[in-house]
């Protein structure tokens, strides 16, 4: 009986994630198998998996529905990657072949499509009361997400609303979605649209702060980035970025404490990696 | 009071379907949903939402579980077509330009994945018991038909059985689904299996008869074609595929006849299309 409890009660860990995401994508062992292991075996940050995680534990949410939006979560995330990496022609992702340059562009479109399937799947074995819910919730974000990479294909943004907008859908959606499902499960729905706030502010911070290391790469594609929608020299719009970058960083995490018992605890950690703190040590 | 009993009662229609679709992915009024727009309002024959009415009406489905189910499984199958369209670089859908076509690669790729998310927010409407069930069903179908078209894109079948199991994945899944999650929704789970194989058979009838006509175009381009797995001349080729295919719409209609109120009464119907009689009117 004793195993039985410690079974019962144990933390979802990554591999347990890990091990959800492959179960419901490699059904066989075929191509679609191989390049889902592939991929997901090229490692990530697991960054949404994390945020469920820390949401969940602190939340005292049970095994099954944690690993649920975990999974699910982090499957969304990476059917996007597999399917902007076609779209924005990137032939490397995490050191390795991106999964249409080594499988073709057929397989990388099947696999995006099977990752957006297999989340749902995945949100649908979380044994709780607001499933209907929560599987609209997850609809809505997807949207968001969908709406966020179309908008950055279609780049034209010229004012810094504009591009607060792209970055806040790019991004933002599958940020918060984490927190949000795992709010939703505990009863905590009153508090969803705040997880959303923080983790819109998270992606615009995100974004503003990757498109310094980007700059050169965006300027011959015309990609997204927030230093060509403000003016002046480089070094005043690098400036300007980091700046906009700690803005948002301290209004995301603000807002994240503001969440039931910790449960913003994740959101907060990671807005910090783009805070003040990073801002003035790097202009140092 | 009377109007308020029509108004329950009452049952779905393929406005209702339409309705519930564009309400789901036509979220505003961008490019995403032009395209949507564009995509479902140039026609098509509707036969998964069709099969899902049928079988839902014969098991007394209430209404928002009917019109749940049909949206469901259309929006999965016609994400399956914004996709293949582009993978199969066809430039023409239903007198329409394809998606990709007329909107880009992009778009088509977005849309589609929107669709698939849009037909899990459609089925998570229905309420039911078993939605954690039909939510795996749903998945293990579209991991199916994924597989099918994937085996599809790669086609080497050179045998009737690797061509039997290609077609049979292609468009079997999708059409048993909306048949399948009306069973389930039913408490008629064992029955499963069976709208599973006539569907099976049906999609194989299906497939050999449209071979007939798309003979010269597949063997243009390498697709898929009963008539080049066998041999002998074009006219014992194409005779080998009327009785292939009556053969299999033969087994589809004893099957269906075995699901439980009629509720088989669909696929039977759709069997019928492809079954001895046209054999033999086409061959005379």
């Amino acid at each position: 009986m004793v195993s039985l409890n410690i079974d019962v009660t144990r933390q979802v860990t990554m591999a347990d994630v890990e091990t959800t995401m492959i179960d419901l994508l490699a059904y066989d062992d075929g191509v679609m198998a191989q390049a889902a292991r592939h991929h997901l075996g090229s490692g990530g940050g697991r960054a949404r998996a994390i945020l469920a995680l820390q949401s969940a534990h602190a939340l005292k949410l049970p095994f099954e529905t944690t690993r649920a939006i975990s999974a699910a979560c982090e499957l969304l995330h990476n059917a996007s990657l597999v399917h902007d990496d076609l779209q924005d022609g990137d032939t490397v992702r995490r050191g390795e072949e991106a999964v249409w340059k080594k499988f073709g562009s057929n397989t990388a479109i099947c696999l995006g499509d099977l990752m957006v399937s297999a989340a749902y799947a995945a949100i649908a074995s979380a044994p709780v009361d607001r499933m209907s819910e929560m599987i609209a919730r997850m609809h809505k974000r997807v949207s968001d997400v969908i709406g966020g990479q179309h908008a950055d294909l279609e780049n034209d943004c010229t004012t810094i609303a504009e591009y607060n907008e792209v970055a806040r859908m790019k991004s933002g959606p599958l940020l918060g979605l984490p927190v949000e499902l795992c709010l939703m499960a505990a009863n905590f729905s009153d508090h969803v649209s705040a997880a959303m706030a923080a983790s819109d502010a998270i992606a615009i911070a995100y974004q503003t702060t990757d498109d310094i290391s980007d700059v050169e790469r965006d300027i011959e594609v015309g990609g997204l980035n927030f230093l060509m929608v403000v003016e002046g020299d480089m070094t005043s719009r690098t400036l300007a970025a980091r700046l906009h970058a700690a803005e948002y960083s301290r209004a995301a995490i603000e807002i994240a404490k503001t969440l039931p018992y910790g449960s913003g605890h994740g959101l907060i950690a990671l807005a910090e990696k783009f805070g003040p703190l990073l801002a003035i040590g790097e202009a140092a």
